[in-house]
């Protein structure tokens, strides 16, 4: 039986405008594409931070300052992030494999991921998104909008949406049929469109979900072998930036707690990724191990050559 | 062996602005799983030309007026599209599944269609696309960009692309192992993002695929039982809207002949429907039969109620 992964893969690495993606996923299709070769069936989660901020920025603009386009909600913002990233992506990686001579199909699935209206989240709306307004355009928007303002750093007031916990992958049912079919899948694009449970059905929320959270609860759902979050990094640090500065090749769940406790990881940065990587490996079977790595070493790294491996 | 069967669902259908559209595919999502319910396979191709517009109208205006976001190209707006879309229309056929208890899942595949580069379309581009400009600024973007444009009814001048023939679905192997496990799939939206076949690979190219088109040749790579295209009227007339009017409910490809060769099919209307059917049925096994009717009856249509049956 093929070794089945999960990998998440940074918005940020995408690049800011259609043709540096377009570039970018290039050589990103390379390295997801030797893990493919290897043996691994290959499951794909992406951030979509600075391409959900395009849109939503242009379509607020366009409907606010003359644009006649309509107001388009954020989690419309996020489906559309998944066709223009899933395109770029499943393009370069089918190129990849034919290159190769792989005989694989590499597929797009749009996916939303349950949110928990009750998620203490809601309460406390975090992620700036979209553009700058005045005190009083702010105040005159969150009137009509129900929207939720915060003043950022002197550059006026922006809104800010909640950054819940996903509780469970949508299409998840879709992603396995296809893995199972040998195909390499991109999901979760941008930690997945939120949507809340209600008595008609899912509804849309504007909210941002933690890519490195959603490709770990796929990851779960999927019953995968390995986790990987990709990062800027070959491997997680302790006294990060420091003289005594440390790479580590392993970390136990124990390890990680302390290493927490002490404050080693970067809120919004290096923390998110490892508490993702704990998640995974304490709800997996026992042998399953989450790996943080570049994502031009992940093939060494799946052969203990660099990254941090997390395990039980 | 189940029927399988390709229904082409019109962008028109899907409203005008996210809220219409949320609305509306409630209404179509129960009449498509009721072909489900009666046991067929269902695959559906939908168009995208107010969304599409929608999207290239406010990317186009945020970045020529200040939004600072970047110029998006056309391919890509046309898969953002399939993102919007697709989220909207799975999540409503999703939920009816479930209401009636019938377990399957739906899930939209972000699909690419190859055309032809030497397409004489592209000699001669005539769908307008994006703003309005003055004469001095289109011939500024044809200069800048290579753009066609073209003086539209006094109102200024437009963007015009190509429409292609479709020639080939990449995704159909995607397509075909979803629909045999069981799943209702969403996919060539807008009649697919655009690509030609490079020795690089594939490449997006600003162009608008017909969606019949593309549904009819999706049809035909899965070898669909049926192909339905949806529009407006419950079944093909001739003599249209004169006093001799005459619905039909049944062509063969000889009266097809007969009746385009008498003009009796109004061109971008419901010539390229019947043209969409007609290769279909010449291309596929000897049962296999093109159904034109409307959305809220196709059911009926199928069981020979209603609806224009293209045949042999």
């Amino acid at each position: 039986m093929a070794e089945r992964i999960v990998v998440a893969l940074g918005g940020n690495a995408l690049g800011n405008s259609p043709e540096e993606q377009l570039e970018l996923v290039r050589s990103t299709a390379r390295p997801i594409v030797d893990l493919v070769e290897k043996g691994y069936e290959v499951i794909i989660g992406h951030g979509n931070g600075p391409q959900v901020g395009m849109i939503n920025l242009a379509m607020e603009f366009s409907a606010n300052k003359g644009g006649s386009t309509p107001f388009m909600p954020f989690p419309e913002c996020g489906a559309m992030t998944q066709g223009y990233i899933g395109y770029h992506l499943q393009q370069a990686i089918q190129q990849e494999l034919n290159a190769r001579g792989i005989d694989k199909a590499c597929a797009t699935v749009v996916t939303q991921v349950v949110v928990d209206e009750r998620d203490p989240g809601f309460q406390k709306p975090t992620k700036p998104v979209g553009s700058f307004y005045s005190k009083e355009e702010s105040e005159r928007i969150a009137q009509e909008k129900g929207f939720t303002f915060v003043e950022d750093a002197g550059r006026g007031y922006r809104r800010v949406v909640p950054s819940p916990i996903p509780q469970r992958i949508v299409e998840k049912r879709v992603v396995e049929q296809l893995v199972s079919c040998g195909d390499v899948v991109i999901t979760v694009g941008g930690g997945g469109i939120p949507v809340v449970e209600t008595e008609n059905g899912l509804r849309g929320v504007a909210a941002v979900i933690d890519k490195d959270r959603a490709s770990a609860l796929l990851a779960r759902e999927v019953q995968a072998d390995r986790l990987i979050i990709l990062t800027a990094v070959d491997r997680v640090c302790i006294n990060f930036n420091k003289p005594d500065q440390q790479e580590l090749a392993e970390m136990t769940l124990a390890d990680c707690e302390k290493y927490i406790a002490e404050g080693q990881f970067a809120p919004g940065s290096m923390l998110p990724k490892v508490q993702s990587c704990m998640e995974f490996v304490r709800d997996s079977a026992p042998g399953c191990t989450a790996l943080i790595t570049s994502l031009s070493r992940a093939a060494e790294a799946l052969e203990g050559k660099t990254g941090t491996v997390i395990r039980k």
